[in-house]
């Protein structure tokens, strides 16, 4: 895996997320159980430990979570993000006020639980298409706050667009309101900066025909059999990135990348990643 | 489905988190795609459909998504949350102009697919029992924003506490700091007001018994075998509430509600549950 | 008093609401008298003082005004809070740039007094009730920020809910448009989740039995007389929590005290407790 | 009184913090009284009543909090802010959903309770002046969030300045630090705008006369007597506006405004004002 | 001057900022002027005006800004963002309450006469360069708010990136801190996804050639000689799209624009447009 | 140069605006140019630089924009606000990561070099009118922020009200809309407390005369010719404050100055000054 994909996000853009989880959790009257039953001065040590195996992301949300509640907490980090996991494995210990680590707890695993399950499903789909040329992305299907894209890259991955602003997608509603495919490029490159990449959705090998034509330079191949996904690569001899899309799994990632197509795009490495089972033991 | 439960959460709370989604979802720049190809004034009507079978929830979030968009858009509400869905079934239409309806279309799913999907996992548990006397609870172990707390509630189960103040929730680690399970109750009992419930946590026979002969109301019973929640369930002879946690799976909950405790939590349903298949026909 | 009442709230609830009082309290061009009059560089030490006998409350709201305006300013505490203030007492030292502790003192003044006149106004109840078994409550007759709940701890009383979301309190118009008091106790515990207390109101001891009849465990009994408090808890028999609700004042607290019900709520705690006199002396 | 000075603050401003404390009320489930106890298409009508005598005010955001929880709501104003209430008075009617109202009636009623409570103890202040020259103005001991300024108004009272920014007021420790009477002014009028007012705090004759000479036109006349007043009003000679401050009280008010000095400012207006008694009737 | 290039940013992304600025302006106690002069029924019809030649753009956020004050204030649109002015020019008519206009107007017209500004500027370069096949970019240097890159295009000119994340612009420090562009090429194309555009800057015809040779795709020329850039326009033969940026001026934009080059870029428009003089008749 | 003038607004004021600048600068993903270019452990020290002759301002944005990227950056400061910059002037070296030190170049730049531009324009302006009486001073034709107005002040000017609230400033319309100056006056005088000034503009002499007569204490003449103002100046025989006002330029501002008028207001000192050319070098 490149070290290149995991640049952690800036703590600019992490802590308000993080903070915003701490402020719902806490609510009005704050932790009560542990206000009420551990001594204000209590000290400990725990560990986050993996429980299962797989790849680790959102360690930094985690220690955000932790130093928020209490900035003189100090903790140790053994593994970092985009480090394997396996059960038993201690990945950091945290250090200081017992009461501020009950508090920060469950916060602090949700981040890195959730995110750690995008990772975790984003390698395995990484690690099935190992030797291809292909590459694993992933889509807009996720929960708002953006560190889903980190943690995809945390697994292996790579980022499609971020949103809706730092690139063009053209789909089928887009071309048929445009009037074709010849009419919607030209409308996108009329008004487009030179700095945001156009990719365009085709359904079938005329419509990629015609794309290529028109020297469209990437291209989305949506719910395309293999052999179509081959035909399509046969077709643009290396002219433009072609994407495959539609239903991809880890079964048949595989066979998909074996086509010979450059990227493969998947929803569910996001928006049905199980959490990962990390813990604290105290 | 009681539709006591299915009480949508009001809007003063869901508007933010739609609009912080939407908010980052266009970015600086907006739905670029959409603005170079659509004309302004085309309109149209678009389905909100179910692919795959399962539980609406989270329809009020994708309705706020829409007119947040575009006010002037319409709706027309076919399903409402709670409704169970069958692969074509139509959930809703919606009205107008369709670069709002694209441009809001994706944020709009993302949380319909999502809360479905929590909801949908949820009524899995619920109807594993029916006919017993348990109910399906749900834990901390979500994502921020708590619209999973009312996806819950549409798959027929109910809430155990939205954060760390408004109940009190005694587990090892509290009982450990405080100095046994007099001790903490003790506490607890001294320093709380009149309206906060408190839960206790016990991982043995021996600790129920001590925590029965203090008078606890509600006890949490941590990975206890069947055959313990049986004993357990004969040694509380109608005192406490309690509550099984720990592994639930749509395979063992119910063998787990035939033991006979009240309620049984999971943090699977909301922080492992997979979205629902839903998407827009135009 | 007891010291598991007096939690402070965390800091990342605290800090939000100190931080916008001082932009307020700066505006847009900040301290304009201090910045033109007062040296850079000119440093002192202040007391906090107490001008007037009462209860301490907000010093932590205080200290944090003084540390927004500057995190360089070093405070010495010699009272916390729930300690009992004499005229001429020195409740803490602030040392550092005078611009400083000028531009924040009004802030961290508001804040103290203020919350001081909460916990002195309830210290007068709950000394006035010692002794007896009952609690004294607060309502949610309070301005918005919660650091009043807090303060009524400091005080020596307890909170009633923070909300409407953490506990259910059934008054006479919810029982009328349920249909009476089986009807609306039938539906709240149809779909309300093992954690949240319920309690009822009720104005008459008819009320009161048919509410014990159907095991409601918390009754708010609304502006009885006292023979009719002595009443209920007479019929009560220590099943229910009784509450005595109503006109509650310092001079006639110890009488409904000696009915022998669990708790007094009052609203004019915190709605008309009056600011307690704290200065600073240069 | 005057007209001119009941301008209700813009809902730009005021808005922003009737939700925040509708959100607070409402936590993270809402009113789940109402929700579990109520139809959703449940209508009525109530009647916000005074219950005790005294000035009205707030009632612009009581009417920000019905709608903003429900924008359907209608509301029959029949008393305006700024005028007299007497027991039994309705001030407005409100029609629409059950649930709406009960879910808002708390929060409307201490933003109105807490701000006719500031009116009425104004008013008590202006009524007792009547005929003098003097007005009564307010400090900045108030609560966060500004509509107290706007109380003071309806209670015919005068605002002194909003913040530390739109004023310049010189007290005793600017004075100290800058060297005297004499070099603080200078400093001041070296370095300020055209645009705004200087007060200087003086607490002897002596000052005043420093103060006088060098030519400061509004000048605050720090806890003195009676006596001193008048000299003061003799000494100024109309010249500067003199304003009367220190332990103002609706018994020695009318006294200090007999002395001549043009305004005589309260803290006790804004920080020890006890809530006005108003009420919803079903 | 293709309609394209004018797509408004959605109203959820102005409206934040508009808000803002009348926060700001309006501060604790609001338009104190017309509040206090102006009668609340007074009604009255304005007209926005053009003063001196330009170009228009922020009509959609003066619009938002008198909406914002007064929801009922009426507009009638003469004349939409990306038309030309001339003195005397009537843009739009705004009928309604005098005080909510006088109180909407300065904000209203700091973004119209601002992004007007903008618009202007660019629109001076986009006419000098008039045949050719350059378009006119903006950078980065530019007040936050982002409506300055929708003035751009109102302008006839085009968007660079609008941030640090929406595309990949390699500089001489990044280039010296990988070692040089052939390993800064590498390492960008080992991390990036497929939908980011990277443009390299050159500072040399040795650093264009080896850039090209590596098969970069844009490339920024930066600060080079009329002659240099013909060079490089001839180099590159059509394969890469080609930068022009350096202190750009509405003197020397059409000499560069002969040159080839496909793009130029200016900060001036932007960073130093001067305000378009606009103004409301009554 | 009054160092008076030069008091930096409370970081509490300037952080959010930095802290907003970078947000939207970072977007989602931050800056992907130099974490995927630059080792994160690499150290450099770079000098900010003048590259043009001017007046500073807005370094302590900037230095709020380099430690919030990064808190452990350590700055060296050379030349203050209000100092002023001949080209190649260092004015501060920032040394620690190279990473944070790009993230964070362009917002930092971009505060810097836009407010030391309005600083060099005011400037321009109060150097013109050296040995005169007047003052030059500022208007709200600003962009929301308010860092212009300190901006000013390192320039040498002043400023005029901040917002609509904090000084009346009553113009043409206002008077039409009361029925005159003198009602004007009566109205505001009846409603405004003590502390806060009132300006009032008037377009002739005729106006003038009646604005002294009825007291007026702060006069701005509206767009008078140079002959008018010295008449103004001579009527007003030092009772009012006077302001020109209207098409100030550096070419005329000392004619205007020497008709003896007290302060001239330019809404082009905020509104078009264009950006000082400031830099890093590496």
């Amino acid at each position: 895996m490149s070290v290149d994909l995991i640049r952690p996000p800036s703590t600019l853009l992490v802590e308000p997320q993080v903070r915003a989880a701490l402020v719902e959790d806490l609510g009005r009257a704050g932790d009560i159980t542990s206000d009420l039953t551990i001594a204000p001065d209590a000290k400990g040590t725990v560990r986050l430990m993996a429980r299962k195996p797989g790849v680790l992301a959102g360690l930094n949300a985690a220690e955000i979570a932790f130093h928020l509640v209490d900035p003189s907490l100090s903790i140790d980090v053994a593994i970092r993000d985009g480090g394997r996991l396996n059960p038993g494995d201690r990945i950091a210990s945290i250090s200081g006020s017992l009461r501020a680590i009950l508090t920060a707890e469950r916060v602090a695993l949700n981040f890195a639980g959730h995110l750690s399950g995008v990772a975790t499903t984003t390698a395995a789909l990484v690690d099935a298409i190992a030797g291809t040329r292909a590459r694993i992305v992933c889509t807009r299907k996720t929960t708002p706050g953006l560190l889903e894209k980190y943690a995809v890259r945390c697994g292996g991955g790579f980022n499609h667009r971020f949103g809706l602003d730092d690139a063009v997608l053209i789909k089928d509603n887009h071309i048929a309101a445009a009037g074709g495919i010849a009419a919607v490029l030209e409308r996108v490159r009329a008004g487009l900066g030179h700095m945001t990449k156009v990719e365009i959705e085709v359904d079938t090998l005329a419509q990629l025909e015609e794309a290529l034509a028109l020297g469209a330079d990437t291209i989305l191949l949506d719910n395309m059999s293999n052999d179509d996904l081959r035909r399509a690569v046969a077709m643009n001899a290396g002219r433009a990135v072609l994407e495959a899309s539609g239903s991809v799994t880890a079964a048949n990632v595989r066979a998909i990348a074996e086509t010979g197509v450059d990227t493969i795009s998947s929803g569910a490495i996001t928006h049905s990643a199980t959490s990962l089972d990390l813990g604290l033991d105290f």
